[in-house]
């Protein structure tokens, strides 16, 4: 069995809260979801993820109004020319290093080519961890027009970085490692608004 | 064997009707088909599958003149972005609870994103099934620009939402569970007008 | 583990020599590598291999600006219309044989139609390798719009014609028969400017 988060329609004000099983600076990590949108290329941003702390957005990554992927490790971002989601699931996974500074996205266990980014930044503790929106500022100011509408299951995140072969193993379902910063089998999540949790059989 | 259903040519008054298993008010349905159809995205729409009673739509199945798929549970209806039909057969299975709302399609044994859509609503009893036509009221009043052109095959219908798996599993060709609204298999069909029964090899 | 060189940005001073095993008058070649680049089909041509002796060009690998591929031995190239390079790697190989002319590309271990090219010529000893640049003129003159961004991996060369069958093969993941010109797992590299090299795991 496994929980997903369907989004029904544009709000300002649904959202999920993903609560951690550990708070740390994270010098690297690699955060795994399944999406699925009907929100066609070239509309407008969607928010796919995001962690805010008091005065920063620590961590976002969106799918761009021109249909690019970008990650924000606060400040400026890097682009990434992904395949589009569509209303089927796509096994979106992203990885950075603080060593080497390498990012990639991995999309249906394959990986885009690396970008180096932000070598020697740190992702600070003590944020919210959301789903569904991006907050301006701390859990609140949200633009409808940047939510996520669709699906959105088996969200996991590590603070280092997998392998290659690991996320290819993860797309086709095997469910090790555990995410030791979120593993959907048994985090806690906190709904807000109008978001479905729905209950799946595997 | 097995009997696919082929609709040569745009007609007012072709159709065949489907004769259930069982009569029941329905608050659950997957309902599975092979079509096939050479009718372009952006032509006209095309009706897929129409369930009337003596004064309701029921539950209607439609490619919009968009490319857009719809299910209509008597009113308003909830669109779908879905790839595009085509000469080849694609497996379309639609699922829908009445407790949760949600509905989903499933192409070629891919789920969409699940919508919600009319929770708590019920599918009447006591309508006819029909396929190539659209009833404008009780099994008449058809429009030829609405009428089905192709290929129509494995119809089958349960009272109850299968699992992803079980739905891949029958994109790929296995039989079970069979439909206990209709099964393919065992259904009687009242044809009318030009419409070609074959019986095919499988 | 493999080492993968990263090429994060456009520039006019960064390239990879790489130092071959022998240095030989080639009358056959296969030259193997995986790519991947974010750098879309027209917009501008992008050097993928080049060896220069002291005067001359003399075996020279591009993706067009058009989009097709070219083979240039010292003079005029040859051209072949093989699929778009994107994000994910590709993994590319060229074969050249001067007794029968014959030259493919195989792409993910397909291969593209065979075309004559340059019967009787002979590749000239003497040159250097580079990955990166094309320079027009012994190791320097480069131009930042033809430099390669992205990552490269995995580049063998033979100095004989490779079967499909090998070819096939090494594309997923056989590691023989090792390059007898270039082999990867042991070859030298000269890393000039701002190039990342990545070991990663296999």
């Amino acid at each position: 069995m496994r929980r997903s988060l369907v989004f029904p329609m544009e709000t300002d004000n649904s959202y999920v809260e993903l609560v951690p099983q550990k708070n740390l600076d994270m010098e690297a990590f690699t955060l795994c979801m399944r999406v699925a949108t009907e929100l066609a290329k070239g509309n407008r941003e969607i928010i796919l993820f995001a962690y805010r702390t008091l005065y920063h957005d620590e961590l976002n990554v969106w799918r761009e109004a021109d249909g690019e992927y970008s990650l924000y490790l606060s400040g400026d971002g890097v682009l990434f020319h992904l395949p589009e989601l569509n209303t089927f699931q796509t096994h979106l996974c992203l990885t950075w290093d603080s060593k080497s500074g390498m990012a990639a996205f991995h999309v249906d266990g394959k990986r885009s080519v690396r970008k180096v980014y932000k070598p020697g930044h740190k992702v600070q503790k003590g944020g919210k961890f959301i789903l569904g929106q991006d907050p301006n500022s701390f859990l609140k100011d949200f633009e409808s027009k940047q939510s996520f509408i669709g699906e959105i299951t088996d969200v996991n995140m590590w603070d280092y970085v997998l392998s290659d072969a690991m996320i290819e193993a993860l797309h086709v379902g095997k469910r090790m490692p555990r995410g030791n910063i979120f593993d959907w089998e048994t985090i806690e999540l906190i709904v807000n608004g109008n978001v479905k949790v729905i209950t799946e059989e595997l």
